[in-house]
């Protein structure tokens, strides 16, 4: 077998849990199997490599912050290389430059374009466990690009997809994907299996366990992920294309605090106003989420939407210094706002869903000011304070209607 | 112009040191002259790496040490490049693999083979200031390596030969080349110029200003070197091919104490002995520096010579464990001498500059065990406690004769 395995940045982060890490990885090299690993920076390297930029230029150019940040997963390759040595095995660390990960030139935020293979094949040939770091590539000029939030994973499942890995896991600080953040919701389970498609609505949800580029990637080319912890033996979460069973009606709940909402108020009825409105922050590259369109009074509309908290001050300056030309009334927004999410395969065909989650809501006294939904997903916007409570009342609700629905 | 300029780990240590280094910097850009800058890594940057790389494995492979120690240099030039572009002057970082900095595979202390320049004249015609990794290469394999001891300053002399540079500035922590270490020596001068062959001769003894290895480039590609502070204003030394006056009878006293003796004694008087002895340790990558033969009893011989501190017990096992081979009597060591030597291109044409120099130390009651000379430089091996005070007297005693001499 090859086994693609990415340990992020708490697994690697002393000389200790490198060698507890080191040891897993000679685990599956002993049975056989050829073994590629990917790495993330050790412990919070990246915050301080950010924060001494930070202190000389807090503008850097993000060609230099790739520059500066990418040295973090180097160091941990090589050490963990070392580690593996100390044990008695052969192992190589590899950057991107020398496997070849290309990426564009989109520095902090790169997207990878193609791998080579040829360096990793000849070191697993010969029988290399070979360390490769995470979270980085290089583009055409040579220069090193970053993949931003979630690259490590990003880089282990572009390589097990390039390498037609039998298997890319993803070790982490909790053991699997869970219906509910267990840290809110006493009562979540631990998912066996979860189709691709409903990991990345959980992904894009809030849900920390994978960033949904990795999803997204796995789902493109088929690869089997696993996600489970490094400091247990815990079986973790199988995600792959189709999964057996529901265990319960929906896979998952989930919640983003990181939301604020604004509504443009008393537009003018004619087409393309809501085009104006979203091009130009689509130009500013804010991220806009949920869209709720209602009519107002004396032929006019207005328009609701969501952004991150942290795109919020820089979509009401550029709304209003537009007003004129958009042609509305006024702005008004909320930053103390958050979205609930059920997910579930199951959902399309159980028209029950949608009632059963707004019942969970309306008797936890929870008011919902926004909905959103798709074929395998179900959003509400409610109020901030309100989320940890409505979470585990709607994850209940479905726990408790599963159970009643097999009996 | 183009200058190329290279800054030692100290003076890039903290961000305020780093605005102070590209203040410098930014002041020959702003005269209109293209700079090319070399830096090493922050501070006790490489020292904090390879402790945390001992701790891991105390015998990790040089390959994966280089792998990991290059990085220090990498964050060392993103920030630089940070600092110049937050006082609103152009400029880029660039490591090995982007210059193109093909090395030998001898990892750990490699030689630089060749350097590209297309990229770097490219970053120049954009009007960038460039600022390039030191102490590091790549090999065929794509692999990084590192330059051994006081690569970086290799680093700026080979960038400095290869863009033909109209001057190479060394900065460090002292603002010259002195006639003695000052900290030892209080009447210790800066030169104002040397040649590259007395500074060879000095950074081989012991000086601790430049690194021999890239004297030797300078000297080989008549690259104009200039040692100077990064702290002061202060003018510097000069290095190049011939200098225009003798200051002083000899430009400088150098000590080293990083020698022990070896003597080998009773050996068989019949050719091949020495050779045997020598062959020997070389194979052993022992270096040997002054060798003294004696006529010893008996129709035999006794071999005396030095070796660094850290080679003494092998050299011991490796003599001992072929002593039948080499037919000698015993052997005898001593770990607690030192070497001063005076070094000065005057000399060859100045008989009385030895006899200055035994006087000196006989003066301050020094016992001298051995001698060795060249044509610019005379070493006496002397009894490590000594070597302080005998450098003073030596020291002084060549700055009175030289007064006297021009009076």
């Amino acid at each position: 077998m090859l086994i693609v395995q990415k340990y992020g940045g708490s697994s690697v982060a002393n000389a200790e849990r490198i060698f507890n890490v080191a040891k897993r990885i000679i685990e599956a090299y002993d049975k056989g199997n050829d073994v590629v690993v990917v790495l993330s920076a050790q412990g919070d390297t990246t915050d301080e490599l950010i924060e001494k930029a930070a202190e000389i230029n807090p503008n850097a150019s993000r060609r230099e912050m790739d520059m500066l940040l990418s040295t973090g997963e180097q160091q941990s390759v090589a050490l963990m290389a070392m580690a593996i040595n100390a044990l008695g095995r052969n192992a190589i660390s590899l950057n991107a430059f020398q496997v070849g990960i290309d990426t564009n030139s989109n520095y902090s935020n790169a997207r990878i374009k193609t791998i080579s293979t040829e360096r990793i094949h000849l070191e697993l040939e010969k029988k290399n466990i070979v360390i490769i770091t995470g979270f980085q590539g290089i583009n055409k000029y040579d220069d090193v690009t970053t993949l931003g939030r979630g690259g490590s994973d990003t880089s282990a499942v572009a390589l097990a997809a390039k390498l037609n890995a039998d298997i890319c896991e993803i070790y982490t600080d909790v053991d699997g994907v869970y219906t509910a953040d267990p840290r809110v919701v006493k009562s979540a389970e631990k998912l066996e299996e979860i189709s691709y498609d409903e990991m990345l609505e959980l992904a894009s949800l809030g849900a920390k366990v994978l960033h949904n580029r990795s999803v997204e990637l796995a789902k493109k080319y088929n690869v089997n992920l696993v996600v489970r912890s490094s400091l247990t033996r815990a079986e973790g979460t199988l995600v792959k294309e189709e999964t057996k069973v529901e265990k319960m009606l929906i896979s998952g709940v989930a919640s983003d605090k990181d939301v604020s909402r604004i509504s443009v108020i008393g537009i003018e009825d004619v087409p393309g106003k809501a085009f104006s409105i979203f091009s130009l922050l689509a130009k500013e590259k804010i991220s806009v989420d949920i869209i709720l369109q209602s009519i107002g009074r004396d032929n006019s509309k207005d328009i609701s939407f969501t952004v991150s908290k942290s795109d919020l001050q820089l979509a009401l300056d550029v709304l209003e210094a537009n007003k004129e030309r958009l042609g509305f009334k006024e702005i008004t927004h909320r930053d103390n706002v958050a979205k609930l999410s059920v997910v579930g395969a199951g959902m399309a065909t159980n028209p029950g869903v949608a009632s059963l989650m707004f019942e969970a809501l309306f008797d936890a006294g929870v008011n919902i000011s926004m909905i959103s939904t798709s074929e395998i997903k179900i959003s509400v916007l409610i109020d901030e304070a309100d989320v940890d409570a409505a979470m585990v009342a709607v994850h209940d609700k479905f726990k408790n209607a599963t159970k009643n629905f097999r009996n």
